[in-house]
């Protein structure tokens, strides 16, 4: 591996927990009955334990939306042709995006990034160029990149986080946006968690019964034919994955080594996920996941990880919508914690 | 009933559908797959329908927090004692609670509403003043509320929806505080479900074993003594409710009768809720369930009344908390509608 990534990925430590009881001891002292914000708490704790400190940083977001082209596009696993992948970076850039208006709605800022997309696009202020390859390769013909197009795009996300620390940026988010996408990501679902092809694939943005027949069969020859790839966690992102979803696992990796908080949004994003908590275990301590996904296999990657989605709104859009959605919730965890009245200080009577 | 009331009600009509195919189609060209939004095309299909146009009007929001004190609130129900009420009042205005917190996140306005909390306020510039009495009767004595002070209190509700209107505010939240007010809403639920008191009841604010049986008990003795008036839903609020409650009540049939819509937050909300829909069954159509509360009981009242409430955090803190989160996803989903690209327009190519 390359030595730089090996080098980000032994950064990654769990945050101390030495902060827990003074966080615990806060959270209840809050003028509320105890512990009646619920999952807002849960979310305040774990961004205090990452921030390491009371005061908790929300203000500033960003969304990364990674997007790539799949040659197993080709493989007739999608509902929607590939000339789309750059059709919807445009739209992004030009503001007529769900995730435009969803990060709007969160005061976020996003930035679209160029990972594989199979077009040459003109520079733009919300465009962030980091394209690796015009496009994976077909996943049934050979690994879909190369060890080090893997690890090219693994860096670039991990440089998306070092950037965002260097603005300032206090939550992330995950996106993406690619053609075929949830074909990858179920192959890597099925490679990590591990399970069947038919258990972890869905419609995606909406293959009828061939299609979706065509994906599972598309995923058993890929699971066949890189069997021995399967043992190592990047080499089985390499064989499988996408240009967007190494971009997503590396920007978890480098957030988790410079301890900011990322929101991962729904299905193929924990694919990403994975891949990094694959590679790294301790990333795990970062991230929130936004939704659970419409799409069908995504519960079996939070039964399995013992993860409860903070929502479940039936989207299944990508992009980063439950994401930047999710953005809200945690901002509002985070400006009670900081900004309530506590018992003593308010005058408010305990419990008898 | 007051006439006044009588007529209000009477004014309440479901929203026409004549638009819904055109919001269908407006919703269905935006670049996206077919319906992957989920529940936020869902909200905007609804919020369409009461506005009457395709342009959702989410930006000015408004939650009226309810407050009043409780006869039962002597009968040892409550985890917390009584003069909690005017001190958590108080805490709202200084700006201390997790509401204030929650509507600053929301970009929405607050209003705390004394209905009647056993206590004299100053006047302040959130503080609507709507009194009717300080405090209602314990409902194991006799009913809670006069009739004459019940529809006093439905009253003062529907005029906080004419205000909101006058005021521009284009969405509504409902919230409330009120030491034992758990009690008067499990005993309105049993009676409206209806259902067994022990099948709805459950630990309010945190009381201990001995104190869930003495709310069990006390809403028994409450249904066997009112049982005359359970035939009429109005005289069934009197009878168990709270002057809060009722606040909630006739902020609901205000709103529905001006085609405001409504932001409903936990248990006790929605107990004022269940009033107004027993009173005029069309206002569920202005109504938005925010949050599955902790509290027990409301998954009976959600699953009976085939509610799918937005989101599960597990608050139980009431306060209008659920009701303030879900604005934001409220106004995402009204911002993708409005603001989304169109396929036509943002020439991206449709499904294959």
């Amino acid at each position: 591996m390359n030595p730089a990534l090996t080098d980000w990925i032994s950064r990654i430590k769990a945050p101390e927990r030495q902060l827990e009881p003074q966080l615990r001891a806060h959270l209840d002292d809050l003028t509320k009955p105890l512990g009646s914000l619920g999952r807002l708490e849960e979310i305040a704790l774990k961004l205090g334990l990452i921030q390491g400190q009371l005061e908790l940083k929300t203000h500033s977001k960003r969304l990364y939306c990674f997007a790539g082209d799949h040659g197993v596009a080709f493989e007739g696993v999608s509902a929607f042709p590939r000339e789309v992948t750059p059709q919807m970076v445009l739209n992004m850039l030009a503001g007529g995006a769900a995730i435009n208006q969803l990060c709007q709605n969160a005061g976020a800022d996003l930035k679209v990034v160029d990972m594989g997309v199979d077009f040459d696009f003109e520079p733009h202020p919300n465009l962030i160029q980091a394209k690796v390859a015009k496009g994976t390769q077909s996943f049934i013909q050979g690994p879909a990149m190369s060890q080090e197009d893997c690890e090219q795009a693994l860096l670039a996300g991990i440089k998306l986080a070092e950037a965002a620390q260097a603005d300032g940026v206090q939550l992330l988010g995950t996106g993406e946006m690619g053609i075929a996408n949830t074909t990858p990501a179920a192959a890597l679902f099925a490679a990590y968690l591990p399970c069947q092809p038919q258990e972890i694939v869905g419609r995606g943005t909406g293959v009828d019964d061939a299609g979706l027949a065509r994906k599972i069969e598309v995923i058993k020859k890929g699971l066949e034919l890189h069997q021995s790839a399967l043992k190592d966690p990047a080499e089985t992102l390499a064989a499988l994955g996408g240009f967007e979803i190494a971009g997503i696992a590396g920007l978890v990796l480098g957030a988790a080594a410079l301890k900011i908080p990322v929101v991962v949004d729904g299905f193929i994003s924990s694919a990403g996920a994975l891949a990094a908590l694959k590679i790294a275990s301790a990333a795990a301590e970062y991230l929130f996941f936004s939704h659970l996904s419409a799409e069908q296999g995504h519960r079996l990657f939070a039964e399995t990880l013992g993860i409860k989605p903070l929502m479940d709104l039936d989207l299944r859009l990508g992009e980063g919508t439950g994401a930047a959605l999710a953005f809200c919730l945690i901002e509002g965890a985070a400006l009670c914690s900081n900004q309530m009245a506590t018992f003593s200080g308010a005058k408010v009577s305990t419990k008898v």
